[in-house]
């Protein structure tokens, strides 16, 4: 029995990892186009930044590891280009073809330049791998640029904008459409671009980029350009193959991360997964998720039985020192699932002043019919992070807001306020649903 | 109608202001026996520290607040001694007597000095008012004591430890039992004792302390004693009312906050609450129960009828910059109630270590017949806050240690690591179970 793994990071190796414990007669191979596997891709704003001194910092596992370690196979530099499933068998850009009795598709995702001219000038870059990152600084540390725009205000658009301004750039970011962090509540926006204002970052959004010059873009001079705009699941090679696509354009799958194709499993950045707000499939490419289903997809490979019952959709971004963090549904995402979303925001201490607690602002979105609990928002410098976990942990437990109010969190003045801002907001929420 | 409420903090503060919210012709008084009500007694460890500068800063509101914002009269130094529910009034110290319609009971508790000799000497100090931290305040400033020692190892006790070592002090804390933070399992008392004895606190077990001696206790000499033991709830006067006492020596009270005596309620130190993980009645006195129980005797009070679900044992204690906090049942105690408990314990990064990320230890119990989450514990320089609310919030929702492993969790660098230590705790546990 063969596994053979497209895509060596977050996922693949996770399902590697796996099906190796659970499974130590298999033989695993695991085919990685670039030109190394297992680096945390969330790290690499901050290799830019140069908070990371060197790309092997962000390399959790080398090919070597998974050899003597787990007997794992894996080859860097092995580009998938197509998969014939009849014949069970992959074949590489070399032309070699190797075989498979399980195939796990884990091929991640791209930066598309979305028609956008002049992406391959050599001041302009994406920020999707380690080597991508590492031209990034080496072009910082030679050229000295002094202006750099960035088109798109996602999560790592925003990370490279604070990357940026750390080796003194100015930074502006252009957006296409009215949304910051993939959200378009005005919560989310306005303090994204109060946060990134006070530290002289211009957010421009409704601008849409056709092309970039050697010395601007859309009229902004600049030296460098980052692209951090069309993420889109590499879907290609499986779909070609006869790999069902949903209606996000992500591969479709079962809750045991399967997908129509019996034997072909897949998991992460080219994955859908289920939402369990909305109980229907979703595309959130994020490492958190990669990870657990390709935990999951590794297991079933091998004739196990797991389910991945699926995401909340919870994500945290720190720019200059402020969290932005999100679970669930916002309220214009509620609406468009035909649920009666009410919402209440509170700001509180996140601690006493005596220990110089700060500010924090806590948004919670429920359900007026059912009264369940639907999403929530923690802006703030400390404390965001364990406090979207707790929305999160309901939310996977379909908790009511009347339950979620009488939450027995911890309290001790180091750490948090008798009564928690998420328990304040919930009941400011009690009084308006 | 007149509510009348015993007790002019946490809990009788919150009742009095929700019955205010939802009747606003109701009468309501509030007796306090000392001269000051509504004051952080969390805090009262940070002011014998100094890091609070002024007794002031812990009151969170004044008599005049609550009479000229809310219309509560709040009388201070009405000391209750008696209760005739059948003449639905109470008799103050002062002989005068106060009538009533409905009654919140919210005596609080005390520190009982439990037959111990010499309590009474001018060097010996308990921590449970404003008061009591003022007179210590003002007695390390005079009498600048070399030498403490501290009786019992409960919360009060390791933070009057790590407040006296602020001020120089050589500090001892004997403890009767083997407990440490009210816990016997080894994790909390192993590495509460590491993290003492790293700063210079000696903590000595198994020492029952008969008397204080004018310049020793026990044998260990010290210029200065502090009491942090014998926590004990006040329910004399309710008790000789008729109100009945559950097993644990505390009030008994229903969901509704009710006691056995029809238009009596009770909430905060001197009460009950319903353990959500046993099902059970039990007693832990917090400020964090105390308001949420108050606020809905308070609301019943007034003719509601909500309920208070219960609690689910959540607390946190700071020393030293560390933190020890848990939650749910320990090994031992879900023993006790005839679980078949398994525990998985990890030591994980809180954060990337190129966001010099410290180590935290999670330890999830789970019960192996229903597979659900019992409790946990977590011990950490940081983000222990938010992980153990995440556990809590578990518990709340009785979630099994199968659904906790899939918790879709925040991750970004500055925040979390990928796998977030409580899902490896998770993963760990589910191996085990």
């Amino acid at each position: 029995m063969a596994l053979l793994v497209i895509g060596g990071n977050a996922a693949g190796l996770s399902a590697a990892s796996r099906a190796r414990r659970l499974d130590p007669s298999l033989e695993i191979i695991v085919l990685e186009k670039g030109p190394v596997v297992s680096y945390g891709a969330c790290g690499l704003p901050y290799l830019v930044e140069g908070r990371v001194r060197e790309p092997q910092q962000l390399i959790v596992y080398t090919p070597e590891f998974f050899r003597k370690e787990r007997n794992i196979q894996v080859r860097t530099g092995a580009k998938v280009v197509s998969v014939s499933h009849p014949k069970r068998e992959v074949a590489l850009e070399s032309g070699e073809r190797v075989r498979y009795d399980r195939l796990v598709v884990s091929t991640g995702a791209r930066c598309d330049s979305m028609g956008i001219a002049g992406t391959s000038l050599p001041h302009v870059f994406t920020l999707h791998t380690l080597a991508h990152a590492e031209r990034m600084r080496t072009f910082i540390r030679d050229q000295k640029p002094k202006r750099a725009v960035i088109v798109g205000a996602g999560y790592i658009g925003v990370e490279a904008a604070d990357a940026l301004r750390r080796h003194g750039l100015q930074v502006t970011i252009l957006e296409q459409s009215k949304n910051v962090l993939l959200r378009s509540d005005d919560l989310i926006v306005s303090t994204v671009r109060k946060t990134l204002e006070t530290h002289h970052v211009e957010l421009r959004t409704g601008v849409a980029v056709k092309s970039i010059e050697a010395d601007n873009v859309a009229g902004v001079p600049c030296e460098m350009v980052v692209i951090s705009a069309g993420f889109r699941p590499n879907v290609e090679i499986a779909a070609e193959a006869g790999v069902e696509l949903g209606r996000t354009g992500a591969i479709r799958t079962d809750e045991y991360m399967e997908t129509n194709l019996r034997g072909v499993y897949t998991a992460g950045d080219c994955a859908e997964v289920t939402h369990l707000v909305t109980g229907r499939p979703t595309y959130i490419p994020l490492g958190t998720s990669a990870n657990k289903a390709g935990r999951v997809a590794g297991a079933n490979a091998t004739g196990a039985r797991e389910r991945f019952p699926g995401i909340v959709g919870t994500s945290i971004v720190g720019i200059f020192g402020m969290a932005f963090a999100t679970t669930g549904l916002s309220m214009e995402q509620a609406k468009a699932e035909g649920l009666s979303p009410v919402s209440a925001r509170i700001e509180a201490q996140a601690r006493p002043r005596y220990f110089q607690g700060k500010k924090t602002t806590v948004e919670l979105v429920a359900d007026r019919v059912t009264r369940r609990l639907l999403g929530g928002t923690v802006i703030g410098e400390e404390g965001a992070a364990g406090r979207i976990d707790v929305i999160a942990t309901a939310l996977h437990s379909k908790m009511r807001v009347d339950e979620f109010e009488q939450l027995d969190l911890a309290y001790s003045p180091p750490f948090a306020t008798v009564w928690d801002p998420v328990l304040i907001a919930a009941q400011q929420l009690v009084k308006e649903i």
